[in-house]
């Protein structure tokens, strides 16, 4: 961390930085400069709360160098965490993960019929909404409790794992209880007591990106559910806010590369909420797998335009077909591939056995 | 709302959207153009879900006319509502209110300190955070229920009306039970059960617009609060993420009258939050009454350089004395002035029947 | 200017960039950390092109302390700068300066028609432009040569200064010689020829900030201005991108205050391009002369609903009447008042005479 | 186009908007609905200025339907436009284009030892800037001419094509002369005599996106590229601004599927401005030819660390010969190749018969 002092500051001030630091248990290594002071904290372990520093007279700014999260962190554990699924599918080694499902579980049929379907077209994990978080209160909410049993259902039919969003303490036990992997959404990554019950939760968490959350926020928010003892955590870029409306949002691959070389978490793209636009979601679902995503989660709904929500962005049957193939290429490209299911035979293993959480560094 | 077909939307396409829309209980208006076809749809009560129009073949792109809310709207309500408190400080009529205090509850001394003289230099509700949603989990979470108890106990004591957030059901119901309003955080706007759960707790509530919330998404945020049955919500402009990093935020004063002529409900700016600077709190405090802000929240500490948190755009209670007279001064060049207390004299009211919720038009 | 290493940094690595630094001519004072070294580059003088450093092999980040501008700097020059226009006005002094006018001048009839209008409400200077940056090549370009004649005219009838837009060297020249002030469009801001044209072109600037810049970058784009020895000039905030729609742009008033701590230049806002919607200009007025503002620059019109470009935003004259009787009030409120000629009395002096740029400190 | 009126308009006011749009020439289609009445405006061109309607009384907004670009639509020209060098390469066909080089020239042995460097390595155009508009006064501006001089002779050692920033129609001429490709670059999108200029100068344009240009705004950039008669223009995603500091711009690489789905010109990445990071460049050069783009432009230095600008962002010739190789095979993977030169031999067109331009549609 380093203060910079403002040029006017006196030199009691600065000694009253030092003074500060060296309360806090910290060393203080003051740099006279040509303009003004610059005093460099020593031993900064991740925990200092910078506003104290910042409203001491004097002080023009706090500059963070340290990183504020921790186990997150790739110098906290350099091997990538892998989550392995109850039906066998690993998450952030070698293979690409493609999880899709409709936006929301609309009913029975509906999930087993798509389910049916990407199982068949190559995708290894089902997505689906139970508990829908909408914008507006007039919008349909989910299924709750009911659309998780159909998710259940699903997975046993199918041996595709589950995951769905939680959007409360309660809904993340009913999500644990019935799910392999717990998705928090994008509106719910600054929702700290979700993320606390879903880190004690006992299942692995899929975070996604807030809107205009920074890359140090997401790992923020990330440090929160390993905080709680939950190792498990994979992270999602799904587009940002942007200043264009041309797509609903701004998908920042860029985001992939950044996140691996930051953190020991898998990456997945979302290329769905990613776009907002049919037509856009298999390039960008390509491009994520050539920037090193280690996963995809996809919409894609028996038939789009009687669709709930997102209607706009869910692709046909066929199309998430075709979207298979042509990651299955890309990821060949650069020496991987995509994770696979034994051709038409339903895992055995029971919702509660589903997932092994990753080893925790010794 | 319009419906915008492609250029080389076919015939059947286009009957296809007429016939949907009719299915759907509405009129359908197609209006052929040079390029392209458009079609109107008539009769929008403002519970249409887009996105299944938006999956048709042929559709472009829909265009939302009619706004998606309805209770926050003027053109449900046309008077202003007003919020009274148990002081008998109204939100939302003629008077500015001025809402001050600590970022956070530290303790018992701590805020009957700064209650006593934010008090006497003229605000009329405390502010100060019992419960306190951090982006890392190493920082000072709050002191809880103890927090709202010196919160109470502040009250009784300088006659100041509480306001204080909620972030989960369970503290909603604690705040509600304590405090005067229930504050809804910037990250939490969006965080539907939590809405509802202060929908519901018989309290108004004040609504912190999320940091890239747009303006519709901030009124639909309300809206859950009104379809719970509570009309007595305030909402408040406390800055949304730019790409300038000078300011902490990016204080959205635009957003005071703009809001003011969409909705009935009052509206206050955060100029603490909104800058993130101490030295410009007060100017943008003053320009936030320029610019017709019915309350102002900010954040005052009795010695900011020990604050547990944001002491870096915490006001010395000295400066706080300065902001109310040149805000008391812009407020009387607009007509205005600035709500206040008998002097030295505390309110008599308990904390139950505190607060009187706004009439509910017939 | 801090550089921070990589934690896998070897001391190999460190050595090089402590070399490096030593080679540039600069000090280095290497701070080893429990995570990683930083290493304070000491004798800044904001030449420094930290690419360099920021290739060299592991460094992570190179974090900027120093301002990268000179001459704009409040620490090198403290007291503020003063604008003087051939009318008498002050721009930059304790009197805010109301500029007034079309966006565009239109005919002869209009402006002179206008300009008399906007003189008698209070405005002391008359926009108008003759040189329209337009984002469709198919929109209303400007008269040109033609626009200059008639605002020099408006000047000699009515005594009001006048400032327009210049797009290129050739339009920088006219517009030096027919008005008193150069305006630089926010699409130019980064236009580096057209700075340096401006700079030498021996009047005062008017720099408005470009669409996303931030406040470094606008502080820099003045430097141009300043280092080809002109020092009259004036910075205006006048709306940046942002993610919402439900304006034109977001007016980042915030940015007043900031840019006056930082400068010693007047800094004026234009609350019409900045909200783009008539009935948010004159609450946006009043807020940022509330904020501090030494000057407004708003758009006016004879007859909006016939303007060529702007209609939206411009106000009807009589609207602008208000507007200034109530920046009036919230000038006096703050203790300054507004810029004014005499009563029904021209100026006298000539265009070539019309400016005296400020002393440079010696 | 839409006018939406105000839910108080008057009959009177729904009345003038109609005839309005009579007197302009269009057909006007009133639409009264259950809050308020819409007017379609039937038979729109592209031209109208939607500012007239915008300021009619009791209109509340005025929504465009038609886009307002014309010659650079998909609806205006079918097929791809196709851009031929001198040397026999082709941008915006099947073969994905590689251009690179330096940030700037520094000196003759600089870009001949590049060039030759480059070209091994699978290049087809090499870059280069010898005008550099850079955000400080102080920083390295460029060779000017001696620096499109040295490009020239690199172009006839090595056969490569050159393509070279212009900043004003000076430096525009210089560049049409010697170079094969006129960039202009982001500060100057909304450079409009600079566009017209680089229109009527006889070479192909590259042009980057503004860094908070809308894709529409990016449209009418090149529109007026065209409507000077130059149909060879290509354009180049370079990242946006963001609200997250983590990398240098945020590439918004959607922009690819989507700007190609609208206009008919070829669309380029550059991965080097895009993330500002060298260990990012590879996987987003990566994702750009997944996502579809025509071609790359890539910053390439032989020594990054000595680099005048943009050190850090620059590969070294090795890591871009990785880049070429792992691009090559994205291409495969999609059914394209990269353009190649014939190995070893340099290509005899002297500079004059450079380019061919694309056949304009009868």
């Amino acid at each position: 961390m380093l203060i910079v002092m403002d040029h006017r500051a006196t030199p009691e001030e600065i000694e009253r930085v030092v003074d500060v630091i060296g309360a806090m248990g910290y060393g203080a290594k003051p740099m006279p400069g040509r303009q003004r002071t610059a005093i460099g904290l020593v031993g900064n372990d991740g925990r200092i709360d910078s506003a104290r520093l910042e409203g001491l007279p004097g002080v023009r700014e706090v500059i963070k160098v340290s990183k504020p999260y921790k186990q997150v962190s790739r110098e906290w554990r350099e091997e990538d965490t892998l989550i392995e699924f109850g039906n066998g599918v690993k998450l952030g080694g070698p293979e690409v993960v493609v999880m899709a499902g409709p936006c929301a579980v609309e009913g029975r049929d509906q999930i087993l019929d798509i389910a049916a379907q990407v199982r068949e077209m190559g995708a290894t994990v089902l997505r689906g909404g139970a508990f829908k978080p909408r914008t507006s209160p007039y919008s349909f909410q989910g299924l709750g409790a009911k659309g998780l049993e159909h998710l259940a259902e699903a997975r046993e039919r199918t041996g595709l794992a589950i995951v769905t969003e939680a959007v409360d303490a309660e809904s993340a036990e009913q999500v644990a209880e019935h799910a392999d992997m717990i998705q928090i959404g994008a509106r719910n990554m600054q929702n700290y007591r979700l993320l606390r019950c879903a880190g004690r939760a006992g299942k692995p968490v899929l975070l996604k990106r807030g809107m205009s959350a920074t890359i140090t926020e997401l790992l923020l928010a990330a440090e929160y559910l390993l905080s709680e003892g939950n190792a498990a955590v994979a992270l999602c870029e799904r587009g940002v806010r942007s200043f264009d409306q041309s797509t609903r949002n701004l998908l920042d691959l860029t985001a992939v590369p950044l996140v691996k070389s930051l953190t020991h978490l898998p990456v997945l793209a979302d290329p769905s909420h990613g776009t907002g636009v049919r037509a856009k979601v298999t390039p960008m679902a390509r491009a994520a797998v050539a920037a090193g995503a280690d996963g995809l989660i996809v919409e894609v709904h028996p038939n789009p335009p009687e669709a709930l929500s997102d209607g706009a962005q869910s692709l046909y049957p066929a199309q998430f077909g075709e979207l298979v193939g042509q990651c299955g290429s890309i990821a060949a490209a650069i020496g991987r591939s995509l994770a696979a299911l034994p051709v038409g035979e339903p895992a055995a293993d029971g919702p509660q056995a589903a997932t092994r959480p990753p080893e925790t560094p010794a």
